[in-house]
């Protein structure tokens, strides 16, 4: 599928023309992930006419690759007991997922009719909260009695492999009681003696989460282990499920996004349901861009109240209030490059408070040489475009003030922010421009006005 | 090791104490990816005191987990046999990544040590593009013909799978001159009759990748098809490797850091080897920061330019000037916010040029909203605090028009930058934030002197 605008309007104009075997035939022959792909540039009704001509196992794995939103709309547009079908052949973590974003009552009229045991497995999992190890994972697992021969694991893994749709990474070795003992991977298994006992070959330093880790954690274990799939066990160390990398690698964006609307002054966490800040409601995505607004608004109410003593500066010298926001943007920048610098590298784990040191020398050197570049070349625009020597070299000192300060800033303030515990993304953004205000206006207006008004 | 800084001591405490049996037994009992990250919080000198003391296998598994620049660090350090031993129990890839980030001569002397078809497979990894499939992947791939049966597939699996330190996740189908055929799942492979042959079997519609694809496409294709390993080809279809998901994962975080940083106007492709921002050469450093902060200077001059035709505004009623970087500031914050939804919203799929209008228009309702209740309470803070109902209402006005104007350049930008295929990132942050500016003042300074200086 190299072109998908060109796929879309080939669909498009088969629905059209109601070719409906030639539909059928081209909508199979792609790749479920490719159908899902194509769903979403589709229209509501289209989307629908070609999802009932999809065959029932394709239809069920497409499913699986749409975003949560189509997932509901598509089960909610088609008959109830085809949903029911398709529900029952998704993943138990998919299945929960889907069923977790329906209304309380139509996720309980599909319960009632999912097969029982299936059910009852989704029901279990729906009671966690979906930030967790227990609401990510699935809860069907590979197990083998520690005690079995490594040719009878072999015989079970058959069977129990066949007869349920579960990811095969690592065979879990547990007691009768169902507790966690120890891991043998596949390749392990296929490698060894086929008379020797689980036990004698599993692994019992078991990298494991609880039900109830938050979601960030278990990202940040898989990323520093590098497993492809994780046990998940209760306080009793009962198995309860797996989580595998695919569920990671969505918490993982998740994070990211997260973090990235940190910095840019979004608050993620309204602890709301309706969490999507593109398609969810409009008050939602409102009371989430407002509050670091309303701080900002505060401060820089502060940068006005300074600004406004200098007000016999202005009235002497109005050019000085026209190189404000030359001062305010450079700084702005500048300081948000540092912020982020910083951010992104405690958060990929490059920066730590141990070299806190080290990183805030080496900005303040870039800081200082970028603002000696920037002074001078505003030094020589200034007095060029005004013919006063004077005026340039004041700004441009203010300029390079300016940027070294900001660079400062904006290295020490997540490096402090992080030491006192408090994610460093939280405050970045918003706060710290509006703080590189305050102090670069304080610093070149006390400047200007002392060197050029005073003398 | 619920507490790293705790640990950090004790291993000091021990290294200074010399306690070598102790350290040596407490080290290697620590997981190597947890060695790993003791090891970065070390100095170089406890951190080869500690290598040192580690059995041979734990140290060339903790060498893998470890950042590029300490590889090097510890490989040159150590005696140069030890060195080329640990090398040769790397992976491939691993190897071959080490290798390549060492000086040419170096990296020659340990090649000559190496065993010879080792040495061999890692000179042919050493010729490809590091951000290309060749340059990432692991060229020791689980490979049977297509032709065998499933018990003697099995059993090769069995003998291969031991021989060498193999990712055994498919197992590829390929024909006498290595041609990738089909690929067959584990799983499959452990639940089919035995006496099938592979070509049964086997899924003939693969999903693969040519050897010098890069990354970005690479990691694509597998958030989209969420695979755990794909197979590399090159032009003639012969299987030259495997990426694998840990790989990928690499790969994700190195362009979310790309995208973040470009958004905050830090240029990430300069093409140069030495590209590490945080610890890299400071010219490197500068280099990369400068562009963009010299157009923000450039649209900068242009506000100045346009500010200062106001200066008999500012002579007549200096409080104007003082308000300037209130509007300017939450202008751009405002503004910031929706080029990181947008831009966000496109990297993860969420935002297509499809649905451009409807995000224009939401996020413009969005604006006028936030603008309406900002714009209130400047005019109202401003008549409490300089008793002039007039000012305020201008003000607040201009600041109500400010943030609307700034959240639709803030949505259209991205979306015009992507519609002209240009990375909507690379002139997010500083560009529409001088823009934002000027056209913010623009509007701010002919209210105030049409209404309250004319009038």
């Amino acid at each position: 599928m190299s072109n998908i605008e060109n796929t879309i309007d080939r669909i498009q104009e088969l629905i059209e023309t109601n070719a409906d075997e030639q539909l059928r035939d081209e909508l199979n022959a792609f790749h479920e992930a490719d159908i899902a792909d194509i769903f979403q540039q589709l229209s509501a009704e289209e989307r629908l006419a070609c999802f009932l001509k999809l065959d029932e196992e394709k239809a069920a794995d497409v499913i699986e690759y749409l975003p949560a939103q189509l997932q509901v709309e598509i089960l909610g547009d088609i008959d109830e007991t085809l949903a029911s079908r398709l529900i029952s052949k998704l993943p138990h973590d998919e299945a929960a997922d889907v069923l977790g974003e329906m209304e309380e009552d139509e996720s309980q009229t599909y319960l009632d009719k999912l097969p029982e045991k299936f059910s009852s497995e989704i029901r279990e999992l729906l009671t966690y909260n979906e930030d967790t190890a227990g609401g990510i994972m699935t809860p069907v697992v590979l197990t083998v009695s520690y005690t079995m021969s490594v040719k009878d694991a072999l015989d079970t893994i058959r069977i129990k492999a066949e007869k349920e749709n579960m990811e095969l990474y690592y065979v879990y070795a547990v007691d009768k009681h169902n507790h966690l003992l120890g891991v043998v991977s596949l390749r392990t298994l296929l490698t060894s003696p086929v008379n020797l006992s689980i036990s004698e070959i599993m692994s019992r330093d078991i990298v494991k989460v609880q039900v109830d880790d938050y979601q960030g954690h278990i990202a940040d274990i898989f990323m520093k282990y590098q497993f492809n799939a994780l046990p998940v066990v209760d306080l009793y160390n009962h198995l309860k499920g797996i989580v595998t990398w695919d569920d990671v690698q969505d918490i993982v964006e998740e994070e990211t996004t997260d973090e990235i609307f940190t910095s840019s002054g979004i608050v993620t966490d309204l602890g709301d349901d309706d969490d999507d800040l593109l398609t969810g409601s409009l008050a939602h995505a409102i009371k989430a861009r407002v509050p670091w607004l309303f701080i900002t608004l505060i401060g820089e109410f502060f940068a006005v109240s300074i600004t406004n003593r200098y007000d016999h500066t202005f009235t002497a010298l109005p050019v000085i209030a026209a190189f404000m926001p030359l001062l305010a943007g450079l700084g702005g920048n500048i300081g948000t490059q540092s912020i982020t610098l910083m951010v992104r590298g405690m958060s990929t784990g490059q920066v730590s408070l141990q070299d806190g040191w080290h990183h805030i020398m080496r900005e303040t050197v870039t800081g200082v040489s970028i603002g000696f570049i920037f002074g001078l070349l505003v030094t020589l625009v200034t007095w060029g475009w005004q013919h006063n020597l004077q005026l340039g070299v004041i700004v441009g000192i203010a300029m390079s003030l300016n940027m070294t300060i900001a660079t400062i800033i904006g290295t020490c303030t997540p490096l402090i922010l992080k030491k006192l515990k408090i994610d460093p993304a939280v405050a970045s953004g918003p706060v710290i421009a509006t703080t590189i205000d305050v102090v670069g206006l304080a610093v070149y207006l006390t400047l200007v006005t002392w060197y050029l008004i005073k003398l």
